[in-house]
């Protein structure tokens, strides 16, 4: 488990006014969690930018009618297969499929992985959401 | 299934240059795809604002190993079971664990379930996934 | 002159450690001021979706050799004059400008401007930079 | 001036008719205006994540006040003069400046002003605005 350090912050007093304000609507416990919440945030875009290994999801919306593409999907998944944890499959309405891949590795390959699927066609949306494998923050 | 309707436009051609070269390195098999792509990419954030019904899903990383954790984030997740679809868990590392979670509604009430989640003590991460149920894109 | 307030906050050790090191590289001088930003940040992002008054700059590319562009663009402005403090011009090229106008006022009011110039013929781009008056944060 | 190439693209139906109505609303003449946008908004993000000459713009408000606040943030300005091209400065209120710099270069040093000036104690936050030189869009 984790060691709390703790330091004291000077702020300004009409920015400290607004903030308690606003973390106290977020239903925030604590500022400390309030701060690191947006320190962690900051740094697993810098993550994503960097090199570090990241964790991601990527969320497509297809129609399944369309001829081949479940299949091509998977052939492109099963490409990146040291990449991908896991995937979940949610039946929107007659039509339409929501699927999410959940994937670890090189951002730069995480976004990869999201072009190729988006770009096949009968998919109508792909959005790819970038968060971290919490090991450094 | 849809119905396809054929159209023309007029571009710069140095841009439709640089567009085709854009689209050839993403693996778009057409112009047409890659056009709807930035088309439908567009709807989607409106759809977000407005009150259209949406898709998305939640990611969240979280050390489970925090007390009360996981009772508090399944018991959140129970006041909002109109809203969500299913979920989906992976364990990262001895301490870490990504949760997915899918849910369709107004947009408002899935942002308010992100913010209620990430305002958990022991939760490092929330990324709101945003996507489209389909019906209209 | 602003008032200064000193408080504590607890951050895991692993977290701060990475937030130093980072805010180092970033240049800043004092954590106190790499937190401020952080949630001014946060705070700024909140006065653009709620109703308060902002402040903000259009920058906008465009061929000033299209025809009746600049008269448009002129014209436009006007309509919004009491939401604009200045103007300011710059020649890239032989054929694009750029300008960039200040405005302050409603956050909706500024997007619309900036749609309206955005809809005009031979404008290449517009970007909308969200900042604030300063006075509540 | 520049050369215009008309050519076919099929959309599906029902996304069409939203996208012509968005595009009403949006106040676009035509939709190879619209479509143009889109496309060109895709490759200026293209040309910020690439190494591309860009063109930006970086938007700060200050409190004048703090003590040799002013000077630094010209001697940092003065540093990076060969990107700098001009800029405005605004009397927000009797405390809050706004001070607008457009600078054309490499994205990199483009973010790297951004950060310096951001650093400052006293900058109250900092935007960055990315756009294109319009030499290749």
């Amino acid at each position: 488990m984790s060691e709390l350090i703790r330091f004291g912050i000077s702020l300004d007093k009409k920015l400290l006014e607004s903030f308690d304000k606003h973390i106290r609507l977020k239903g925030y416990p604590t500022r400390s969690k309030a701060v690191s919440d947006l320190i962690r945030g900051e740094l697993v875009k810098k993550e994503w930018v960097g090199g570090s290994e990241v964790a991601g999801s990527i969320t497509m919306v297809y129609d399944h009618h369309k001829r081949d593409l479940v299949n091509t999907l998977t052939s492109i998944q099963h490409d990146f297969h040291n990449l991908i944890v896991s995937s979940q499959h949610v039946h929107l309405d007659h039509d339409n499929c929501l699927e999410i891949v959940i994937a670890k590795g090189k951002a730069k390959m995480l976004s990869e992985l999201g072009d190729k699927l988006n770009a096949v066609k009968g998919v109508k949306h792909v959005s790819l959401s970038m968060t971290t494998t919490g090991k450094n923050v």
